[in-house]
Protein backbone atom coordinates (compact mmCIF):
# COMPACT_ATOMS: atom_id res chain seq x y z
CA UNK A 1 0.00 0.00 0.00
CA UNK A 2 1.25 3.64 -0.75
CA UNK A 3 1.26 5.64 2.08
CA UNK A 4 1.32 9.72 2.87
CA UNK A 5 2.60 11.80 5.69
CA UNK A 6 -0.73 13.57 8.31
CA UNK A 7 0.02 16.11 10.25
CA UNK A 8 0.30 15.41 13.38
CA UNK A 9 -2.07 17.64 14.44
CA UNK A 10 -4.53 15.38 12.82
CA UNK A 11 -3.86 12.43 14.93
CA UNK A 12 -6.29 12.77 17.39
CA UNK A 13 -8.96 12.47 15.26
CA UNK A 14 -7.96 8.93 14.27
CA UNK A 15 -7.56 7.42 17.60
CA UNK A 16 -10.01 9.92 19.59
CA UNK A 17 -12.96 7.48 18.23
CA UNK A 18 -11.32 4.02 20.04
CA UNK A 19 -10.49 2.01 16.96
CA UNK A 20 -9.28 -1.18 17.38
CA UNK A 21 -5.65 -1.04 16.95
CA UNK A 22 -2.23 -2.98 15.97
CA UNK A 23 0.17 -2.47 18.09
CA UNK A 24 3.93 -3.69 16.59
CA UNK A 25 7.10 -3.60 18.14
CA UNK A 26 10.75 -4.70 17.12
CA UNK A 27 13.03 -7.43 18.59
CA UNK A 28 15.58 -9.84 18.37
CA UNK A 29 13.45 -12.30 17.60
CA UNK A 30 11.67 -10.18 14.46
CA UNK A 31 8.82 -7.91 14.54
CA UNK A 32 6.01 -8.38 16.73
CA UNK A 33 2.24 -6.75 16.66
CA UNK A 34 -0.48 -7.27 19.06
CA UNK A 35 -3.97 -6.49 19.18
CA UNK A 36 -4.95 -3.94 21.42
CA UNK A 37 -8.26 -1.40 22.63
CA UNK A 38 -7.38 0.31 25.64
CA UNK A 39 -6.36 3.53 24.44
CA UNK A 40 -6.97 7.09 25.25
CA UNK A 41 -5.40 10.53 23.76
CA UNK A 42 -4.01 12.92 26.34
CA UNK A 43 -2.94 15.84 24.65
CA UNK A 44 -4.01 17.14 20.57
CA UNK A 45 -0.42 18.35 19.81
CA UNK A 46 2.26 17.01 20.18
CA UNK A 47 0.28 14.16 20.27
CA UNK A 48 0.17 12.38 23.54
CA UNK A 49 -1.56 8.15 23.55
CA UNK A 50 -2.13 6.53 26.92
CA UNK A 51 -2.34 2.78 26.76
CA UNK A 52 -2.56 -0.35 28.53
CA UNK A 53 -0.25 -3.16 27.15
CA UNK A 54 -0.58 -6.37 30.17
CA UNK A 55 2.51 -7.78 31.35
CA UNK A 56 1.08 -11.35 30.04
CA UNK A 57 2.14 -9.91 26.75
CA UNK A 58 5.61 -10.42 24.73
CA UNK A 59 5.05 -6.65 23.86
CA UNK A 60 5.53 -5.77 27.18
CA UNK A 61 8.67 -6.66 27.94
CA UNK A 62 9.84 -5.06 23.76
CA UNK A 63 8.11 -1.63 24.83
CA UNK A 64 9.69 -1.38 28.18
CA UNK A 65 12.93 -2.07 26.60
CA UNK A 66 12.91 -0.34 23.09
CA UNK A 67 10.94 2.29 24.04
CA UNK A 68 9.24 2.40 20.62
CA UNK A 69 6.30 0.81 18.73
CA UNK A 70 3.56 1.72 16.25
CA UNK A 71 0.21 2.05 16.37
CA UNK A 72 -1.65 0.78 13.45
CA UNK A 73 -5.06 1.17 12.26
CA UNK A 74 -6.69 -1.61 10.75
CA UNK A 75 -9.78 -0.86 8.17
CA UNK A 76 -12.89 -3.84 8.61
CA UNK A 77 -11.46 -6.08 5.76
CA UNK A 78 -8.52 -6.78 8.26
CA UNK A 79 -11.05 -7.37 11.56
CA UNK A 80 -10.48 -11.55 11.14
CA UNK A 81 -6.48 -10.88 11.02
CA UNK A 82 -6.80 -8.40 14.05
CA UNK A 83 -8.58 -11.25 15.78
CA UNK A 84 -6.01 -13.93 14.73
CA UNK A 85 -2.87 -11.68 15.93
CA UNK A 86 -4.90 -11.41 19.21
CA UNK A 87 -5.58 -14.94 20.05
CA UNK A 88 -2.05 -15.58 19.02
CA UNK A 89 1.50 -15.01 21.47
CA UNK A 90 4.58 -13.38 19.84
CA UNK A 91 6.15 -15.93 21.93
CA UNK A 92 5.16 -18.81 20.11
CA UNK A 93 4.44 -17.03 16.53
CA UNK A 94 6.20 -15.15 13.96
CA UNK A 95 2.55 -13.44 13.89
CA UNK A 96 3.40 -11.04 10.63
CA UNK A 97 4.60 -14.14 8.96
CA UNK A 98 1.66 -16.14 10.38
CA UNK A 99 -0.98 -14.10 9.24
CA UNK A 100 -0.13 -12.65 6.07
CA UNK A 101 1.12 -8.89 7.69
CA UNK A 102 3.74 -7.35 6.18
CA UNK A 103 6.39 -5.55 7.98
CA UNK A 104 7.46 -1.72 6.42
CA UNK A 105 10.33 0.19 8.41
CA UNK A 106 9.07 3.26 9.75
CA UNK A 107 10.85 6.55 9.89
CA UNK A 108 11.87 7.65 13.14
CA UNK A 109 11.20 4.34 15.41
CA UNK A 110 13.21 0.66 14.84
CA UNK A 111 9.06 -1.02 15.36
CA UNK A 112 8.14 -1.38 12.04
CA UNK A 113 4.63 -0.18 10.24
CA UNK A 114 1.99 -2.63 9.51
CA UNK A 115 1.91 -2.11 5.70
CA UNK A 116 -2.35 -3.37 5.32
CA UNK A 117 -3.51 -0.97 8.15
CA UNK A 118 -4.68 2.12 6.84
CA UNK A 119 -3.02 4.61 8.87
CA UNK A 120 0.01 3.87 11.15
CA UNK A 121 1.77 5.90 13.85
CA UNK A 122 4.87 6.06 14.99
CA UNK A 123 5.45 6.46 18.90
CA UNK A 124 7.95 6.76 21.55
CA UNK A 125 7.20 5.70 25.06
CA UNK A 126 7.73 9.31 27.26
CA UNK A 127 6.18 8.44 30.42
CA UNK A 128 6.54 4.95 32.40
CA UNK A 129 5.38 5.99 35.52
CA UNK A 130 1.77 4.32 34.96
CA UNK A 131 3.17 1.10 34.05
CA UNK A 132 3.66 -0.28 37.27
CA UNK A 133 -0.26 0.28 38.62
CA UNK A 134 -1.91 -0.19 35.36
CA UNK A 135 0.59 -1.63 32.77
CA UNK A 136 -0.35 1.97 31.33
CA UNK A 137 2.37 3.55 28.57
CA UNK A 138 2.46 7.08 27.62
CA UNK A 139 2.99 7.19 23.87
CA UNK A 140 4.19 10.57 22.16
CA UNK A 141 3.21 10.23 18.29
CA UNK A 142 6.35 11.16 16.27
CA UNK A 143 5.44 10.62 13.27
CA UNK A 144 1.88 9.94 11.62
CA UNK A 145 1.11 7.78 8.07
CA UNK A 146 -2.28 7.45 6.14
CA UNK A 147 -3.01 5.25 3.31
CA UNK A 148 -3.33 7.09 0.06
CA UNK A 149 -5.25 4.85 -1.74
CA UNK A 150 -8.22 3.78 0.90
CA UNK A 151 -11.18 6.96 0.70
CA UNK A 152 -13.85 5.81 3.23
CA UNK A 153 -12.12 3.76 5.53
CA UNK A 154 -14.54 1.70 8.21
CA UNK A 155 -13.00 1.32 11.60
CA UNK A 156 -14.23 -1.22 14.10
CA UNK A 157 -14.69 -1.32 17.85
CA UNK A 158 -14.15 -4.42 20.35
CA UNK A 159 -16.98 -4.92 22.68
CA UNK A 160 -15.36 -7.82 24.07
CA UNK A 161 -15.18 -11.58 22.93
CA UNK A 162 -14.89 -11.06 19.21
CA UNK A 163 -17.43 -8.77 18.82
CA UNK A 164 -17.07 -5.53 16.53
CA UNK A 165 -18.82 -2.36 16.05
CA UNK A 166 -18.02 -1.48 12.39
CA UNK A 167 -18.25 2.24 11.32
CA UNK A 168 -21.52 3.15 10.08
CA UNK A 169 -23.13 6.29 8.88
CA UNK A 170 -20.95 9.17 9.33
CA UNK A 171 -22.41 12.43 10.96
CA UNK A 172 -21.43 16.08 11.04
CA UNK A 173 -22.92 18.42 13.63
CA UNK A 174 -21.92 22.09 14.20
CA UNK A 175 -19.62 21.58 16.72
CA UNK A 176 -16.85 24.01 18.90
CA UNK A 177 -15.73 20.96 20.03
CA UNK A 178 -11.85 19.84 18.84
CA UNK B 1 -36.80 5.40 31.03
CA UNK B 2 -35.80 2.59 32.72
CA UNK B 3 -32.45 0.97 33.86
CA UNK B 4 -31.60 -2.25 35.29
CA UNK B 5 -28.23 -3.16 36.80
CA UNK B 6 -24.84 -4.37 34.50
CA UNK B 7 -22.52 -6.31 36.21
CA UNK B 8 -19.85 -5.12 36.68
CA UNK B 9 -17.70 -7.42 34.85
CA UNK B 10 -19.44 -6.46 31.46
CA UNK B 11 -18.57 -2.67 31.98
CA UNK B 12 -15.44 -2.87 29.96
CA UNK B 13 -17.73 -3.67 27.28
CA UNK B 14 -19.47 -0.20 27.00
CA UNK B 15 -16.38 1.49 27.01
CA UNK B 16 -13.82 -0.45 25.24
CA UNK B 17 -15.52 0.63 22.02
CA UNK B 18 -14.50 4.40 22.42
CA UNK B 19 -18.45 5.60 22.45
CA UNK B 20 -18.55 9.59 23.42
CA UNK B 21 -19.84 9.33 26.86
CA UNK B 22 -21.18 12.42 29.32
CA UNK B 23 -19.91 13.02 32.57
CA UNK B 24 -22.30 14.26 34.94
CA UNK B 25 -20.73 15.37 38.26
CA UNK B 26 -22.60 16.84 41.29
CA UNK B 27 -22.18 20.37 42.93
CA UNK B 28 -23.19 23.40 44.86
CA UNK B 29 -24.80 25.25 41.69
CA UNK B 30 -26.73 21.86 40.79
CA UNK B 31 -25.63 19.18 38.44
CA UNK B 32 -22.94 19.66 35.55
CA UNK B 33 -22.56 17.78 32.46
CA UNK B 34 -19.81 17.82 29.66
CA UNK B 35 -19.28 15.88 26.59
CA UNK B 36 -15.95 13.33 26.47
CA UNK B 37 -14.54 10.94 24.18
CA UNK B 38 -10.56 10.52 26.07
CA UNK B 39 -11.30 7.77 28.21
CA UNK B 40 -10.07 4.21 28.15
CA UNK B 41 -10.39 1.13 30.24
CA UNK B 42 -7.26 -0.04 32.89
CA UNK B 43 -9.02 -3.28 34.32
CA UNK B 44 -11.76 -5.16 33.46
CA UNK B 45 -12.71 -5.88 37.10
CA UNK B 46 -13.30 -4.30 39.46
CA UNK B 47 -13.66 -2.01 36.61
CA UNK B 48 -11.44 1.03 36.55
CA UNK B 49 -11.41 3.70 33.68
CA UNK B 50 -8.70 6.62 32.89
CA UNK B 51 -10.49 9.92 31.62
CA UNK B 52 -9.20 13.40 30.45
CA UNK B 53 -11.37 15.79 31.98
CA UNK B 54 -9.34 19.34 31.30
CA UNK B 55 -8.58 21.79 33.90
CA UNK B 56 -10.05 24.51 31.67
CA UNK B 57 -14.03 22.45 32.49
CA UNK B 58 -15.78 23.05 35.12
CA UNK B 59 -16.09 19.34 35.41
CA UNK B 60 -12.45 19.09 36.03
CA UNK B 61 -12.92 21.25 39.68
CA UNK B 62 -16.06 19.67 40.47
CA UNK B 63 -14.27 15.98 40.09
CA UNK B 64 -11.24 17.07 41.79
CA UNK B 65 -13.61 18.71 44.81
CA UNK B 66 -16.27 15.68 44.87
CA UNK B 67 -13.90 12.75 43.54
CA UNK B 68 -17.24 11.27 41.92
CA UNK B 69 -19.15 11.22 38.57
CA UNK B 70 -20.76 9.24 36.59
CA UNK B 71 -20.42 8.36 33.16
CA UNK B 72 -23.23 8.04 31.02
CA UNK B 73 -23.15 6.25 26.92
CA UNK B 74 -25.60 8.32 24.75
CA UNK B 75 -26.93 6.51 21.40
CA UNK B 76 -27.20 8.60 18.29
CA UNK B 77 -30.19 10.22 18.79
CA UNK B 78 -29.06 12.08 21.25
CA UNK B 79 -26.25 12.84 19.23
CA UNK B 80 -27.17 16.71 18.89
CA UNK B 81 -27.46 17.24 22.65
CA UNK B 82 -24.09 15.77 23.27
CA UNK B 83 -22.59 18.58 21.01
CA UNK B 84 -24.85 20.69 22.65
CA UNK B 85 -23.15 19.79 25.61
CA UNK B 86 -19.88 20.12 24.46
CA UNK B 87 -20.05 23.61 22.65
CA UNK B 88 -21.01 25.10 26.07
CA UNK B 89 -20.12 25.69 29.84
CA UNK B 90 -21.18 24.55 33.07
CA UNK B 91 -19.93 27.63 34.84
CA UNK B 92 -22.60 29.93 32.41
CA UNK B 93 -25.54 27.39 31.58
CA UNK B 94 -27.60 24.78 33.68
CA UNK B 95 -26.68 22.13 30.90
CA UNK B 96 -29.58 19.67 32.54
CA UNK B 97 -32.80 22.49 31.76
CA UNK B 98 -30.96 24.01 28.72
CA UNK B 99 -30.59 21.09 26.60
CA UNK B 100 -33.58 18.98 28.20
CA UNK B 101 -31.60 16.56 29.94
CA UNK B 102 -33.18 14.73 33.18
CA UNK B 103 -30.69 14.49 36.04
CA UNK B 104 -31.57 10.89 38.52
CA UNK B 105 -30.31 10.29 41.43
CA UNK B 106 -27.27 7.55 41.60
CA UNK B 107 -26.97 4.62 43.93
CA UNK B 108 -23.65 5.02 45.16
CA UNK B 109 -22.53 8.49 44.32
CA UNK B 110 -23.68 12.21 44.81
CA UNK B 111 -23.55 12.73 40.73
CA UNK B 112 -26.57 12.46 38.64
CA UNK B 113 -27.33 9.54 36.36
CA UNK B 114 -28.56 11.25 32.61
CA UNK B 115 -31.57 9.60 32.09
CA UNK B 116 -32.10 9.48 28.47
CA UNK B 117 -28.64 7.82 28.19
CA UNK B 118 -28.21 4.24 27.54
CA UNK B 119 -25.87 3.26 30.05
CA UNK B 120 -24.76 5.18 33.03
CA UNK B 121 -22.35 3.98 35.04
CA UNK B 122 -21.35 5.41 39.08
CA UNK B 123 -17.79 6.49 39.48
CA UNK B 124 -15.16 6.93 42.35
CA UNK B 125 -11.88 8.94 41.96
CA UNK B 126 -9.08 6.33 43.17
CA UNK B 127 -6.48 7.77 41.79
CA UNK B 128 -5.39 11.38 40.79
CA UNK B 129 -1.48 10.96 40.74
CA UNK B 130 -1.80 11.92 36.84
CA UNK B 131 -4.01 14.74 37.06
CA UNK B 132 -1.48 17.51 37.72
CA UNK B 133 0.59 16.11 34.79
CA UNK B 134 -2.15 14.62 31.95
CA UNK B 135 -5.64 16.14 33.65
CA UNK B 136 -6.15 12.38 33.93
CA UNK B 137 -8.38 10.36 36.40
CA UNK B 138 -8.71 7.15 37.39
CA UNK B 139 -12.18 5.99 38.13
CA UNK B 140 -13.70 2.91 39.40
CA UNK B 141 -16.82 2.01 38.59
CA UNK B 142 -18.97 1.08 41.38
CA UNK B 143 -22.63 0.60 40.11
CA UNK B 144 -23.35 0.23 36.54
CA UNK B 145 -27.29 0.67 35.12
CA UNK B 146 -28.24 0.03 31.49
CA UNK B 147 -31.19 0.63 29.46
CA UNK B 148 -34.36 -1.76 29.69
CA UNK B 149 -36.14 -0.57 26.77
CA UNK B 150 -33.20 -0.56 24.30
CA UNK B 151 -32.56 -3.36 21.82
CA UNK B 152 -29.64 -2.41 19.71
CA UNK B 153 -28.09 0.90 21.17
CA UNK B 154 -25.73 2.50 18.43
CA UNK B 155 -23.20 4.58 19.54
CA UNK B 156 -21.35 7.43 18.52
CA UNK B 157 -18.03 8.19 18.02
CA UNK B 158 -15.90 11.24 17.41
CA UNK B 159 -13.55 12.29 14.53
CA UNK B 160 -12.89 15.69 15.68
CA UNK B 161 -15.28 18.69 14.79
CA UNK B 162 -18.22 17.78 15.63
CA UNK B 163 -17.84 14.65 12.93
CA UNK B 164 -18.78 11.46 14.73
CA UNK B 165 -18.84 7.57 13.12
CA UNK B 166 -22.14 5.73 14.56
CA UNK B 167 -22.09 1.74 15.24
CA UNK B 168 -22.71 0.53 11.90
CA UNK B 169 -22.52 -3.51 11.18
CA UNK B 170 -22.09 -5.56 14.07
CA UNK B 171 -19.91 -8.36 13.77
CA UNK B 172 -18.73 -11.58 15.39
CA UNK B 173 -15.41 -12.97 14.95
CA UNK B 174 -14.05 -16.45 17.17
CA UNK B 175 -11.98 -14.86 19.60
CA UNK B 176 -10.40 -15.67 22.76
CA UNK B 177 -9.56 -12.14 23.37
CA UNK B 178 -11.72 -11.30 26.58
Amino acid sequence: MSKRFLALSRVYRLLEPGPVVLLATAGKTGPNVMTMSWHCMLEFEPPLVGCVVSNRNESFARLRRSKECTLNIPTVELAAKAVAVGNSSGRATDKFAAFGLTPVPAALVAAPLVDECYAALECRVVDGRMVNAYNFFVLEVVKAWVERSVENPKFIHHRGRGEFAVDGEIIRLPSKMK
